[in-house]
């Protein structure tokens, strides 16, 4: 089958490569770790010239050898590539965002192979504290598409992360979103505080221990928040109530525990019904497996997985700009 | 005149000495770096061998010419030194704890001088969720030794720090305390997290930001916790609403305002009063100040700050053991 478009996933530390005919259907699949903040450094020719912006090198090892092969392919680009510090800047845009307001406001690049490289832009919303994404706006359009009709009322789009999302979205819209710096955290606190000093590290999943983190998230003493909670996870230990394998986890249910807690209180708020809403997660499988154990116990029984939102997202993207001719 | 008391204030990072008279009275004092995690290494005679052990060299260093001086002083000391990691271990006593309980329980450890040298042990609340404290509660004995008679009730004793501490005393008793990991969250944050990225450190204190900080915390977002406003510190960078020099004042406003934020809810609910306990705050000057700021801000109008809690403790402590004979 012919290639239609090349559409690449490039973030902070990696660059997914997408070859996708006809109706999004990949043929061709590339993982490298060429994201903004860790570029190739070595020149080689690129279009007859010896190249040595980082950006030019990254794109020319994820697709050179397809626009090779197939010079006209359109290009589209998701992710941090957008951002001030990538290739080139594509402004966010406010919410409410769709398919057709994202994809009508691309940026591009020239390359030097003198194609253009067509960006998406962020989503921001302003108000009340300014909140933004870069890359999972795409990842939520392409998780809609995929959808039955109908079921994306009452629905609530999570994307586990350093920076989790929280996607309300109306007809197609993202409305309004939330961001917990839930992963981020837990990194940031296992390698560099007290917490880790005494963490064992690479031990499987200790299921309990995270279910006991996200419990006491949960429990009176959790309504205190995160600044006080966390102190148990080295408390614990200190008391011999948590192994050194176990704390891991612990901590990592405990913060995920006070994400959802937030949640859920922000939804029954926001939506003044009783009833939580749907879940559709997109992520990283294992830590998508995290989230929906701890769903479970926070009150949403409604939990499925998105697949293929990215390359989705940017086929849909790459089409309302006529990308594809 | 005569001292009659070495007293040490021996934590991870620092070690600070007192010679002590009569009454507590302080004739000299010291501060050196050789906390328990920064010994020192270079060997030196004591009592007429090569001495190579950490805690030996760091109590020469501190104290050996006052004790050559005078030989038979009483020496204690309270702090990381009775950890587990410490130069012998001062296992914690159980709440409620006072002067005469801790004094009655010091750990000894016997130094090549020939002398004991004798240990505050820490304090641990065992439940719902285990706490401990080790050094704080010297602290606190020596701040209600400076009180006039009465002025315990309905006090609140604060030491902000990177564990903060808030402590419940009743009748010359530690009976309850929290603690929140509020200053070594924002170093870690500010150091290793992409919030540090756009910090611009070193300016001077810049109170709107740190306000605006508390205020959020206190603000209906603020009630999703510090997972979510967190990452206002970056999006207020992004839309230029904070210059990079006001985003860690920004950052430790947040912070400190979600820690009183909690605790305020806390003392609300233990104590079924509306008024808020009067504060009494141990500890580093300018984050007293700091936080003095930002308890007025969040309903705590009547705050005081306690000095030399510290050596009034040890000498408390001292003669309750009957150390000085």
């Amino acid at each position: 089958m012919q290639a239609q478009l090349i559409a690449l996933d490039w973030g902070t530390t990696s660059l997914r490569a997408y070859k996708l005919a006809a109706g999004g259907q990949v043929l061709e699949q590339r993982s490298l770790s060429s994201g903004i903040m860790q570029l190739p450094c070595v020149p080689r020719m690129i279009a007859g010239r010896i190249c040595t912006d980082g950006f030019e090198l990254a794109f020319d090892e994820a697709c050179g050898d397809w626009l090779d092969a197939q010079p006209g392919l359109a290009v589209i680009a998701c992710g941090m590539v957008g951002s001030a510090q990538g290739w080139t800047e594509a402004a966010y845009r406010d919410t409410p965002a769709n398919v057709a307001s994202l994809g009508s406001a691309l940026s591009t690049v020239r390359s030097w192979r003198g194609l253009d490289v067509h960006i998406v832009p962020g989503v921001i919303e302003r108000s009340p504290l300014p909140n933004v994404m870069r890359g999972e706006e795409t990842q939520v359009l392409g998780a809609l598409q995929g959808l039955p009709a109908g079921a994306g009322d009452n629905l609530l789009i999570g994307l586990p992360g350093s920076h989790s999302k929280w996607v309300e979205v109306v007809d197609g819209c993202i409305t309004h979103f939330d961001t917990f710096m839930t992963g981020e955290l837990f990194a940031v606190l296992s390698e560099h505080s007290i917490l880790g000093r005494t963490q064992q590290r690479g031990a499987p999943f200790q299921e309990a221990a995270f279910d006991r983190g996200v419990q006491v998230a949960r429990s009176d003493e959790g309504a205190r928040g995160p600044l006080s909670t966390l102190f148990s996870a080295r408390t614990l230990g200190l008391t011999h109530e948590l192994s050194p394998a176990e704390q891991t986890d612990y901590l990592s249910g405990l913060l995920i525990g006070h994400e959802l807690a937030a949640l859920s209180d922000v939804q029954r708020r926001r939506r003044h019904v009783a009833d939580l809403p749907s879940i559709l997660l997109i992520g990283n499988a294992q830590l998508c497996a995290r989230y929906r154990r701890a769903l479970g116990s926070c009150g949403f029984d409604r939990v499925d997985l998105a697949e293929h939102a990215t390359e989705r997202g940017l086929w849909h993207l790459a089409e309302a700009a006529g990308l594809m001719g």
